[in-house]
């Protein structure tokens, strides 16, 4: 797992725009948006989807940038004053606080861009077509019916009580989204998977994509600011409905189990290789931070 | 001019999301920023280029509509307080105004990703090659060297007093990288142009693409409120470099003038189907609005 983050931290570094080309304060402010932070999930679960297809790492590179691009702008644009409000993230000083709010929603905006610009930029599959799905899956992902979308929702139901359902509706877009488009990009990235193997390792992305969020939310509750890196207890202050606070403490880490051996048993017959993906699962459900 | 108009805006209509579908108020909002306002001059270069081309009206419809997204989304951006802080924008009261701040922040992201999601989703050209190339050319136009570094460089030079040159450059990013995408796309939904020919029409693109924006500050200085549907004199206010405040009036006419010319001759070559072209020329420099 540390190699891999440390290969897409070389990647980041490579395929981001230099500090040195103008516009230099938005490029330095991008580069800071992105580098030096993060667990790069996203990344991680693009590589381990893409070795399971047998894909060159070469190109993994370019499809894991791409994800974390937008995972990096969506971060900088959800910070800002008008949404959540936030001071720090990943330990340092939010990109708004660090420069100027106008920099940093040209930072998303670019950042989203240049998402975009990787993936047409680099030979990613044989088939140009294949590489226009894997455009056509992460403008999806991002959009006002995916994460975009999620976030709409997310913003709209403060200090609103929501069912379970609701509230997985809402991360199924927020978090899944891009986690699934993580997993569905690194898979296209070689001609290795059958469309029934396509769809479990879909599936094993939308458990995880759900894993995710409730442990998020009950980190938010039992962890600290020093250990996340960013500010703790905002969705209780902001009067947000969480898994927490749909189900207990108690309950919504019994769901993320859940969702832990779901994904597991969808990685079931997709061989030995399937692994990485798996060691995965138990990362987003196990971690502290 | 006005049968494409309105062509594009029964695209637009189609291809962005229903505000019946959730989340409502996000695709509301979108819509709003999106239909019933604009020259639209974006689409028009697109259908023009593309006519001469000899492509499918079907296929132009997607390729109008997914740069004037991208064009859409930065009006809503930039009209926001961290940015130019403007209230009216093609006579009615701006997104963030209407709705919120968040939600203009969204539909912009929003807007941004299904620019992408469009050309990627339709059938562009036979060559799916091509279509990867159209995203990479919106994608470049779009991004920190692109468009946004243009808006970057715009809200570094306040205050500042700029050359000729230093304007150029601030422009052909800010307005001129869209027009020349626009172009290239509509010109790339057939096969009909060589590369000398698209050579030539990048060129024309350039041309209007800063002739453009020296109207645009022409009509700052000479027009009205309620003529342009948006406020006039903010740049001088804000202190923003200008091609008035770099020329005088005089002379930025002059240079609209010069520029118009220069868009003509780049289309000598290419026979009568050009017509098109040359009026929109006309249009974008002897325009009064």
């Amino acid at each position: 797992m540390a190699r891999v983050q440390a290969r897409v931290e070389a990647a980041l570094e490579r395929l981001l725009p230099s500090a040195a080309i103008a516009p230099r304060r938005l490029h330095e402010a991008m580069r800071y948006a992105v580098l030096g932070g993060g667990k790069r999930a996203r990344p991680l679960l693009a590589f381990a989807a893409g070795e399971l297809a047998g894909a060159d790492p070469a190109r993994l590179d370019v499809a894991a940038c791409a994800v974390e691009c937008i995972h990096a702008y969506s971060l900088v644009h959800d910070d800002l004053p008008c949404m959540d409000d936030d001071v720090l993230r990943r330990g340092k000083p939010t990109c708004h606080v660090e420069f100027d709010e106008a920099t940093a929603l040209l930072v998303g905006d670019s950042l989203q861009s240049l998402a975009f610009q990787l993936i047409a930029d680099h030979r990613l599959s044989e088939d140009p077509a294949v590489q226009l799905e894997m455009v056509k899956i992460l403008a999806a992902a991002s959009g006002s019916r995916g994460m975009a979308g999620g976030q709409a929702t997310d913003l709209a139901s403060v200090g609103q009580t929501l069912t379970l359902q609701e509230i997985e509706y809402m991360h199924i877009h927020k978090t899944g989204a891009l986690i699934r488009a993580s997993v569905a990009l690194g898979a296209r990235c070689a001609h290795g998977l059958a469309p029934e193997q396509l769809a479990r390792l879909d599936h094993y992305a939308k458990c995880i994509g759900l894993a995710f969020q409730v442990v998020d939310d009950v980190l938010d509750q039992e962890s600290s600011t020093a250990t996340l890196g960013k500010t703790v207890g905002k969705d209780a202050a902001d009067n947000k409905p969480t898994y927490v606070s749909a189900l207990g403490l108690v309950r919504a880490k019994a769901l993320a189990e859940e969702l832990r051996e779901d994904a597991h048993a969808a990685l079931a017959t997709l061989g030995g290789a399937a692994h990485r993906l798996a060691d995965l699962a138990d990362f987003i459900v196990l971690r502290k931070f």
